[in-house]
């Protein structure tokens, strides 16, 4: 069965010396009010999360796997045995207030310290942790857009986690178009609405942890406009709040069915058919599709931890099993007195292995860099400060989540090839990490829509200033790093990346003018480039780190070592990817221009 | 459900035009006496082997992948519903018969065509196919190197398909590394010997849809030498055949149980225990390994195919959907009544359709080219040519067995992507494709291996030769190509990466005289580089057929057209990761040769 270890070493490394975060967040009085801009208070903090994940996630992931989520007649879910008992244990340790506000129970912690703790849950088990997960979703859009009486009623119970919040957005038809939805909205006239459709994908849709569960739904006021303009975002949910706060009557909002799904069979996929069901509106009539997207923001991030913490966990697995499993020799003899070597002597295994590594380390870096934005963003007394932190998190947020979601998986297929037939048999757990992995290329936006979201929206419409900021970091980094020889081949490799970005933004975006086809044909290959350009930035600045560290003799464990050796590869046998990518960008869309009736699409 | 139509006009493309078959096979007297060079009849071969598949094991496919097989407490296995139908079927048509030799039944069909069939059986259900496609090892093998006795008594039985063969290689401590097996054969004195030991993973190990099965293993008989030296080939029979050759007395082999795996569920995969079983010696003593790579030469074609198989039916499901599934606007209108356009408007949909049917095209191109190559490996009358094609074959098994099964997993996935969420739900089927193509990748050999034995075994060993074989076919193409001026493009492409191929072999093969590990290290991107420079090789010879038929006026139904769009976007989309390659490999081994503490592995 598969073990799971924290990362904490790395993300202290992260936290402390790579993006000095305390300072940073003393700098914002929110954080230094409520006394959690504290580097000690992170370790703790990160500490017992690590214990929560190793000793009490962990060990119900292949059960959830195999158990799946049962759905009795009446509609009600029994979510894998031991999941409910680990939600309880969660709940009681504070660790759903754990960066909420303080006004509503929360404990005013970083976002930062979350981002971290929802990499070491999703690594050790991704299914339970999406029903906590998409909690934040609703406590986001609440807090932002709700009135005052729904954040009253509705707030502190998400925050203590004795409700849990969903996403209810896809219909049948109606997936990454929302304009298609059909779902329905009548006036009730008492300030309420009477909300009629059918939900599909509805994840932690329906479930037994929790005695209610309070959907956020998209749905359409009948006599609004078609399209997007038309939706409106309401508050649903499964019992209706009695005046003392606690659940009362059952509205009438059914789970039809479960999905059977790939993977993540422990978080239950519903099906939710809304009969009449009393909803409140969350924000302004018409405007779901904003309100929507900041919940959206979040479960994005949240998808991309998703394919770190899998990648990571994957790769450990990988690791433990390639220094056990003894086939053939490789000279100089790693194992003697074996009849053969540990596989981990052979080169084209630990090429697999560091591919898993140095993916898993730079992502790291991304998720607490954009989670330290975030912080920044909502919290920073500086107004043009958060500005800048607010294009920041745009420009990232579709790279962390496609980017992270195909390197974790790629990095699960590549761990389970370690393994040979091993990998493929349940009981060595590692196929499990690849199923689970895949849906974080597919939700929460596919990775397609991921990339025109950057290159479209992030990138294109305001004419490149979010990624001329960006480019400012790159430069300012390489203009840093210019004394350190060691440093130069892959400063000059980063910078040579970087300039043909601007390159290539410009080329599809005087193509786009002609043809919005073109970005739409390159987006996916784009967004791989860009992810490659924040990747190496990120490994150049850790290896300045640990440059400085090591000639500052504290290497003892030689930590700093392998963060160069990492880099090394990365920068040798990854990064160089980006040479193929900008060759299929600059070829640009005429290569799908094609005969339709090839595909027997009728003219 | 997902439906699946074979190829048929592509093949027919591929075998009468591309390859000219039946002029190269009316060259060589065993098909020509046998009356099986004709065009007219591979056609009628084709015709109904798509029919079988399509109408037959199509249908069966989820069936397969939601029962499983299941075993009994005694250790026999019971295969899904509709598989043993299917099978009796199968051999009542004479299928299992097809490319094997008349004098033990067979109908001395060319290969070529046994290839294209196994396309198709793959397509529609890889995990039945599975069971008839084993015994093409185990017929082999005899056919190669057992007494008269052995091919009089069992081959007839194979060939009819009433008995099946398995390939019993791996055991527990002992996968890629066979010289550790500790499968022990005693000499019993009587011409047969006690066969003693475990085996795993088995695949068609034990079922129910013969009355024998025949299993051929690698055990090491006492005394002698350790490693790969002393291990030798036996055949040990489920049941032992009386003299008039029908299933007499059980043999004590047993399945001890099946394996709970990722994919391919409908196939058995066994662990066997032999427990002082009777087996016969196959061919010399100790010279089981060499034995062995007979049958898993063509296990490692059949691999490919199963890549291939899946590959298209995954895509084809994907076209299929993304001209029903109606999702977001695109100027101007592909369907301008309804309420959004068939995603297949969108340039990144039809970019997925593309990679998979630009690979899936010219792998077929591949492993038919390989196929008639094999006939004339064994059927020409000319000594040269025989050993022309012998290498030829050689060099490509590993880049069939290894880029196909890539291939065919990358194209499965983004097939699955194309389907949006649906696609992660069992009912839709593309999951299952993504989950049976995983195991291409693993087994007869991990992709890894094949790497290796590419560059190793393939290239350097000959100092070359074979890719020089291969070299000249390429530069001769290019000159052929000189006239066509649309054709110049692709050719100057593929004549540089060509180039670029000796020059990395050098580079490689000249590191790895002082270090084995720098081969290790690129193998597998060397493998991938060499892998296109077959499919540009193969996509630059349709297009001049294509280019050719076009000129002549036989483009009516476009197929020509269709074709060179293909090509145009194989070349500006999908071989441009050669660039990429190129710099990965010229990299060399320093990036892998870390600090292995950085592991946890104790110095």
């Amino acid at each position: 069965m598969p073990q799971y270890k924290a990362p904490l070493r790395d993300m202290r490394f992260l936290i402390h010396e790579v993006l000095g975060a305390e300072k940073q967040l003393q700098a914002m009085p929110f954080y230094k009010d409520n006394d959690t801009a504290d580097a000690s208070l992170f370790d703790q903090v990160l500490d017992e999360a690590a214990r929560f994940a190793e000793n009490v996630l962990q060990p119900l992931n292949m059960v959830g796997d195999q158990e799946g989520c049962v759905r009795s007649e009446d509609g009600e879910v029994k979510t894998p045995t031991g999941f409910k008992e680990a939600y309880k244990k969660f709940c009681d340790a504070g660790w759903t207030a754990l960066d909420a506000d303080p006004q509503y129970g929360g404990q005013g912690m970083p976002h930062l310290l979350n981002i971290a703790m929802l990499e070491m849950l999703n690594g050790a088990n991704i299914a339970w942790t999406m029903y906590p997960g998409l909690s934040h979703g609703a406590y986001a859009a609440l807090s932002a857009v709700g009135t005052e009486e729904q954040k009253r009623v509705y707030l502190p119970k998400i925050v203590s986690g004795e409700w849990t919040g969903t996403m209810c957005l896809t219909e049948a038809h109606a997936g990454t178009d929302l304009g298609l939805i059909r779902t329905k909205a009548t006036d009730n006239g008492d300030g309420t609405y009477a909300i009629t459709g059918t939900k599909i994908f509805i994840s932690a849709g329906e479930h037994d942890l929790t005695s209610n569960i309070c959907h956020l739904v998209l749905a359409r006021l009948e006599g609004s406009p078609e399209g997007t303009k038309g939706i409106s975002l309401f508050l649903v949910p499964k019992f209706i709040p009695t005046a003392d706060g606690q659940p009362g009557e059952r509205n009438s909002v059914v789970c039809g069915s479960l999905e059977h799904k790939m993977g993540i069979h422990g978080n239950a996929t519903a099906v939710l058919n809304f009969d009449g069901a009393k909803g409140w509106l969350v924000g302004e009539m018409n405007k779901g599709m904003n309100h929507m997207f900041i919940m959206m923001n979040a479960a994005r991030l949240g998808t991309g931890l998703q394919g770190l913490g899998l990648g990571e966990v994957a790769y450990q697995n990988a690791v433990a099993y390639a220094r056990d499993r003894l086939q053939m020799r490789r000279e100089p003899r790693l194992a003697p007195d074996e009849k053969a070597d540990p596989i981990i002597a052979h080169s084209d295994v630990r090429r697999m292995l560091l591919t898993g590594r140095a993916y898993n380390e730079a992502g790291r870096a991304l998720a607490l860099w954009l989670a330290l934005a975030l912080d920044t963003e909502f919290s920073h007394p500086d107004e043009a400060k958060r500005q800048e932190a607010s294009d920041l998190v745009a420009l990232l947020t579709p790279i962390a989540k496609a980017f992270m979601t195909d390197n974790g998986f790629n990095i699960a297929v590549q761990s389970q090839q370690v393994y040979g037939g091993h990998g493929y048999i349940r009981e060595w757990g590692m196929e499990q990490f690849v199923r689970d992995a895949r849906i974080g290329q597919i939700y929460e936006g596919t990775n397609g829509i991921q990339a025109l979201d950057l290159i479209g929206r992030k990138v294109l419409m305001d004419g490149g200033k979010k990624l001329q900021q960006l480019a400012g970091q790159v430069q300012a980094l390489i203009a840093e790093v210019e004394g350190d020889e060691d440093l130069q081949g892959w400063a000059a490799q980063l910078g040579k990346a970087a300039d043909q970005v601007a390159t290539l933004t410009m080329v599809v975006g005087q193509k786009a003018m002609q043809d919005q086809d073109e970005v739409n044909a390159v987006a996916v290959d784009y967004l791989r480039y860009m992810g490659h350009v924040v990747y190496a930035f990120l490994w150049l600045k850790m290896a300045k780190v640990a440059t400085d560290a090591i000639k500052a003799g504290q290497d003892k464990d030689k930590f700093y070592t392998y963060k160069l050796q990492t880099a090394k590869f990365y920068f040798e046998k990854l990064f160089p990817e980006t040479k193929s990518l900008s060759t299929t960008i600059k070829a640009g869309g005429a290569a799908v221009n094609v005969d339709l009736s090839m595909f027997g699409v009728e003219s």
